[in-house]
């Protein structure tokens, strides 16, 4: 029986997540007696509820080709959380009535922990509500904080973007540091889980190479042995570089940088845990400092992506177009990495009840004693990761710009308000 | 007669200054009837005067060639003035002692405004002390703001970095605007200059594409306008991409993030617009925002080098050697633009009096009446010098590391102390 597709992305983009946009819709034109039209949801979730939907076969096989080189989310994204069916069954009822309207039977969702607690909760309309539906959470989050999948696609290529920027500012540092700046702190991404913090160290080739320090969200922060470290550092190699990850807190558990914004999920907005440093070393150390915050720019360079990230991007969404088309629901594409000694991946389905919100952080093992460093077993996990180059193809110096139609489908709904 | 020749960075280093190096080894090689040993100074014109001459013959040519695509500056640099003639004697004869014991009858001292000074005082040893020397200064300055040349060697790369960052940056931001982030502002670097500000215009392809806001040094800030001015881009657009210098400046002619420390030039050291802006967006429009300060990054990135700007790096410094073997003295080789349709360009040898310790500015004609936009006349003039990529070789997922020997030419004379 032919049904039609509904693919959405959550949650904060990456810079390969509209390369698994490209892969479930071009793999959904292999099962042309199972998959209609993909409708892709504008602005993740909401798209479905406002029965704003995109319809993708109105774009061209090659603009859907070329966004495997487009960062961002070309659909738009949300933070967005539906609650559990108990508490708003009137969300679930209008997903029902929008997927019926629309002849929808697969159910794509492109996003992190929390969108695959969407996801999960949506593949129960099946059981709960009688509407059948094959409902699919894909991994994407630059956190790579997902539990069950050896990794996360985007986390690869911020991984790269991170540490080819430190090794690139560590020797402007380097150069430096004589007469004028002896410390550098880049603040990453990742607020409750260290890995983007972590793969500052893949930046080392020789022993004494930057970064010298890593400020982990799992590690208290000691201001003590943190000026400490860094006083014997710009004394014994002229000069230090710290990677500090945005969600580094003190010994009460208040987040370093902590503003009192929060988003859409209730999260603390943060930013800024590089300037307090830079502050405190002023005053403390007084030592000439520059600090930079990398922000979206980590998460959406698709310039410097990673090969192996965006194959496994790509894999993910192929995977999960597959499990639907073989009935499977409440599942997840998860990468599996090999037990060789070169390295090497697979894809897997598992279950969404094992992985909606759990949040996996970066292990003690991979932390060093002292609690500024990671360990060999880190880099053992993390280098491949980071893999290969995957350069897009510029235009006018720029890399080349892919906009598509986004022609919307026809309503056939009452307007919703949320 | 043979001599041999001294080579220093200086200033703030760029993600191409190396390359110019690299040009200034391997030209000098081929006068080897005029040109003797290249010793590099270590940390800038500091080498020269304590003797710390690094001897670059000791490098395999093929390292040498490698730095093209090292950023940083490989022999150290230095933030360091030296004071006139008449000010300061004894600094000049130590630098003719040094000169006379290692036998150096050609000094290249590249860098930007300062360093031409410091350039242009060296050559003046040739008349006012009778030793004679070949003084040559080479461009290098990601600000573009040295006067006569057409533009700056670095720039184009950190121009490219900036257009390619934002252009990525909105993409990210485009997808979040529904349920989350709404403005973004990426603070660049520029202290009084707007150059680098306006690059990011280059990220540009359609008319209503990001960066819709750029805050030039050039410019007054006026923040009832900038406020105005975003709401009315969030409501059209549903979000505002920001690029904001670093030395925007206030009516009363304070930098918006004025810090109290300075550098050894006696510059304000900057760095905070973007989270003062910030907070003023949360606080006048509570608009959830983002904000990046890239820093060093955007002045190191030579994984995004432009293939332009690389070609200029190496050509002055060619071009430099060139102008020291027929005897030119207090000259700087620049970049000449041609004036046909198409971009072209020479280098011009230019006198370095015409150009130490002037600032060129962006001109009038190339800021937008409302002071918020380039006009097209600076896009025509900033387009070309980010065009074409010069990825370099990668390894384990980052930038090939190319270190050198950094072997130290024994000492003849006592020690120096500043």
């Amino acid at each position: 029986m032919k049904k039609n597709a509904f693919y959405a992305q959550s949650g904060g983009v990456t810079s390969v997540i509209n390369a698994t946009a490209a892969a479930v819709i071009l793999e959904s034109k292999k099962y042309k007696s199972k998959i209609g039209k993909v409708y892709a949801g504008k602005n993740g979730i909401l798209g479905a509820l406002r029965e704003d939907l995109i319809d993708t076969s109105k774009e061209k096989v090659s603009a859907i080709r070329n966004l495997r080189e487009t960062p961002g989310g070309i659909f738009g994204s949300c933070r967005f959380k539906l609650k559990s069916l108990k508490e708003n069954k009137k969300e679930y009822t209008r997903l029902v009535d929008v997927f019926k309207a629309h002849d929808i039977g697969y159910f794509f969702y492109n996003g992190g922990n929390d969108s695959a607690d969407t996801a999960f909760k949506v593949s129960q309309i099946s059981n709960e509500m009688g509407y059948p539906i094959n409902c699919i959470a894909i991994p994407k989050t630059v956190d790579n904080d997902l539990a069950v999948t050896d990794n996360c696609p985007g986390f690869g290529s911020a991984a790269k973007y991170i540490a080819t920027s430190i090794m690139e500012a560590s020797l402007d540092v380097a150069s430096m540091a004589e007469t004028s700046t002896k410390v550098f702190i880049l603040e990453v991404m990742g607020r409750h889980a260290g890995w983007m913090a972590a793969a500052g160290s893949l930046a080392r080739v020789d022993k004494n190479d930057a970064p010298h320090i890593i400020l982990f969200p799992e590690i208290v922060f000691d201001e003590k042995k943190f000026l400490m470290q860094i006083k014997k550092i710009v004394k014994d190699n002229g000069y230090c570089v710290i990677v500090a990850s945005e969600g580094v807190k003190n010994k009460k558990g208040k987040f370093l940088a902590e503003s009192d914004r929060k988003d859409a999920f209730g999260h603390s907005q943060l930013g800024g845990v590089a300037p307090f440093l830079s502050n405190l070393i002023n005053k403390k150390l007084k030592l000439k400092n520059h600090w930079a915050v990398s922000d979206y720019l980590q998460r959406s360079a698709r310039h410097i992506a990673s090969k192996t990230d965006l194959a496994q991007a790509e894999a993910v969404g192929t995977y999960a177009v597959k499990y639907a088309v073989k009935g499977m629901n409440g599942v997840m594409p998860v990468i599996k990495r090999g037990s060789g000694k070169k390295y090497s991946w697979k894809i897997e389905p598992a279950s969404l009840s094992k992985i909606a919100n759990v949040e996996k952080k970066l292990p003690k093992s991979y932390i060093s004693k002292d609690g500024f460093d990671v360990t060999k077993k880190a880099i053992d996990y993390l280098r491949p990761l980071i893999l290969g180059e995957a350069f897009p193809k510029f235009s006018n110096g720029i890399p080349a710009s892919n906009k598509l139609k986004l022609q919307m489908v026809k309503k056939k709904l009452k307007s919703w308000n949320i």
